[in-house]
């Protein structure tokens, strides 16, 4: 069986973590890579969680050799809307040297790719350069809710000198790619309430504060009119941009045009002094994700709100610190609200920005891997997204992250015709083997 | 049959205009009120229209004599939520000498006290003093989409000199009540327009505009921090308000509490320089009835929303031109967006403000008809709604409104346990002898 035989036999499990009607195929799915790891040889089993499981398997590890955990998840997003799929989701086929199917790059592809590395590696040579642990789980794309504890619980088991994983994307096809930087998360809630019914606007208006207005004004107030965050203090520990980092992005040449072609906007907006990529990548924002209040059918219905919302997220780069960030807009939205209203502000979910050095030792066992596997020049980059897992790794193992991905921007994930090339699988199962060696030295 | 037996009789008609199941219900009533009228020798009929039918109802009219419109409507707001109520909503009883029912103030408690009047004035002396036309619709409460057509359709039958309403409020018991103003309106709803699709604020944060923040800053570009409107020239045709109304005004006591318990807002808020019941009646106003964009659902979601929306209406007092108006906030809102949206622009309905001079004749005849009635002197005031059949009978029938109202802060108009004092409805009924022995004259 090769290779994309088996790619193809994983992508037929219709394993959607979200959805507890597919719990028996994200089942299925799991113990298929069981016994695929265990054919390898390699020493492995399922571990329950209070949702689906964790796949962990190794090789025998020996004292003195690097120790590399390998992270993937072979749960997929649901394939709907179903109607635009040009060949069903979970019926994987190959058109135009590219295949197509819900997981096709996100993850299973990519995962895949090192399972085949492995297989490769394991038949020419009986064991790995290094000791691998390989961590394959269940529930990616539901944010990983049982992972931290699993990593806890684990940590002995886990303990590895660094971390590599293929869920990000590449710059272009052909196109080595490390990302070595994610940003951070920080969210809130603005609720505002202001009168304890909801006011006829004729009767009323002009006499009390609207909260709708106020929700407004306040989500107006995160940011000056060219861009830039306006809450006191938020740029204070931003570490600035290296030289080397600017120059490095800007040989990636122009990501305009394709951040204009894949967003749909009539022009770009941003931070003042910075390119768009240095926006995206390294540059802290404030988001409103969703603001809300009054009247939300047809027409117009001509009432003063007795409530309204605004439901903000912060992206953060190093080193700003989370916590202080929702300190400081805390402090800032306060101070913008006006008499006749009272503010609740609920905080959300947290997650520190995170950057290794691609220069370190085992960074640049990295770059030559993906040198070798691509050939030409590695491209340096960060992405805009937070991944939280990293932080997991980092904290309750102690380990960096390579984060060497595959995907290509026209890969479709968590979209319909979700697709992964032959030539990113290929490639994907030499840098594997070239890895492996690389991080043995 | 006394008067008060009439009203209870009418009340109990569940004449519900919005809801397709009382139909014959509403039709019920009408045909109940168009024998009433009958029996007091009055030539009445029903007109269809494609909604809830009109009555019409007329004494024989002789040339020399004033015409008056009455105005009323036999139709209510739905009863919901019936488990608020204290006693059924159309079993009307009276408790503490106030009658309890759905309609009991709006408007049936105040349309049956004309009638009585109309009933006491025609056994006393075998006519009215004045020619009399009555229009009672069936439509109000769902925005009286019929009467206008009616009115140009019978635009020579309902000629008149005046027209007479009792369906707005008195400043306190017992304190004959002449609303002499009232405040237009013009919608308009703005819709931003961003990226083709919701985006990764991850991603993509940061590089493109953000429709949810646009919309936020467009409605917070409505106000200055203090609540003056600063759309420019919002201000420059507004009539100032007259020394004797400020004077008059003041001499009604303190509205702020009374807004306060009303609203149950934490605090006032509005222009500076007016007082609450200035800025209520008499300044035109900026309100957000609706905005809405991104994750509404709870928690986080962190998107980049494709597009946003903010619903305004302006109340307008005279001479503001809402046409003009229009044209200023859509000046100012397209100049306040950002590159990377598009703004689409939807203009609502419009209605301008009404203000007639109740130092006239006929307004004074009224004052006179309010003091009799009440004793004491007479509040002159404005409303800050807008009652588009004012406008309506102004511009299809050239003739100016009385609005001669009995509803008190209290009677819970279009909320559970609505109530008319039995003491406004004998006031009601003295109210229209009164009235039309004046408007004689």
């Amino acid at each position: 069986m090769s290779a994309l035989d088996d790619l193809l036999t994983c992508l037929r499990f219709p394993s959607v973590s979200t959805d507890p009607k597919h719990r028996g195929d994200v089942r299925a799915c799991a113990d298929w890579l069981l016994a695929k790891l265990r054919s390898l040889g390699l020493d492995a089993a399922l571990h329950e969680t209070p949702g689906h499981p964790v796949l962990l398997a190794r090789n025998v590890h020996r004292p003195g050799r690097r120790t590399v955990l390998l992270y993937g998840h072979y749960d997929v997003q649901p394939p709907e809307p179903l109607g635009e799929w040009k060949s069903p989701p979970f019926e994987p086929v190959v058109r135009d040297g590219r295949i197509y199917a819900r997981g096709a790059t996100d993850n299973k592809g990519q995962l895949m790719a090192h399972v085949a590395g492995l297989e490769a590696t394991l038949a020419a040579h009986g064991d790995l350069p290094v000791n691998l642990t390989i961590l394959f789980e269940g529930e990616e794309e539901i944010g990983s809710p049982n992972l931290r504890p699993f990593l806890e619980a684990h940590r002995d088991e886990l303990a590895c000198d660094i971390v590599a994983i293929s869920d990000t994307g590449m710059v272009a096809a052909g196109v080595g790619t490390f990302t070595y930087g994610l940003r951070g998360i920080a969210c809130l809630e603005v609720r505002v309430h202001g009168p304890s019914i909801d006011l006829h606007s004729g009767i009323f208006g002009g006499t009390v504060a609207n909260p709708a207005t106020v929700a407004a004004r306040l989500a107006a107030s995160l940011h000056d009119a060219e861009g830039r965050v306006a809450i006191p203090g938020f740029y204070d520990s931003v570490r600035p941009l290296q030289e080397w980092e600017r120059a490095a992005w800007a040989e990636l040449g122009d990501g305009e045009t394709e951040t204009l072609e894949l967003t749909g906007s009539p022009a770009l907006f941003g931070e003042p002094g910075f390119n768009e990529r240095e926006r995206r990548w390294a540059r802290p924002t404030a988001e409103v994700n969703g603001i809300g209040g009054g009247w939300q059918g047809a027409g117009s219905k001509t009432v003063i709100p007795r409530e309204a919302f605004v439901k903000i997220s912060f992206r953060l780069v190093p080193d700003q610190d989370p916590a202080a960030i929702l300190d400081l807009a805390e402090q800032h939205l306060r101070s913008q609200a006006p008499a006749g209203v009272r503010l609740e502000i609920v905080r959300g979910h947290t997650g520190s920005a995170y950057l290794t050095d691609p220069q370190s030792h085992l960074g640049q066992a990295a770059c030559r891997a993906l040198e070798k596997t691509f050939g030409g020049r590695v491209a340096l980059i960060r992405e805009g997204g937070s991944i939280p897992i990293v932080q997991d790794f980092k904290q309750v193992l102690g380990a960096d992250t390579l984060l060497l991905g595959l995907a290509l921007p026209d890969c479709q994930a968590h979209a319909p015709n979700e697709n992964f090339p032959v030539a990113s699988f290929e490639a994907g199962i030499r840098l594997n083997q070239e890895l492996l060696r690389e991080l043995a030295s």
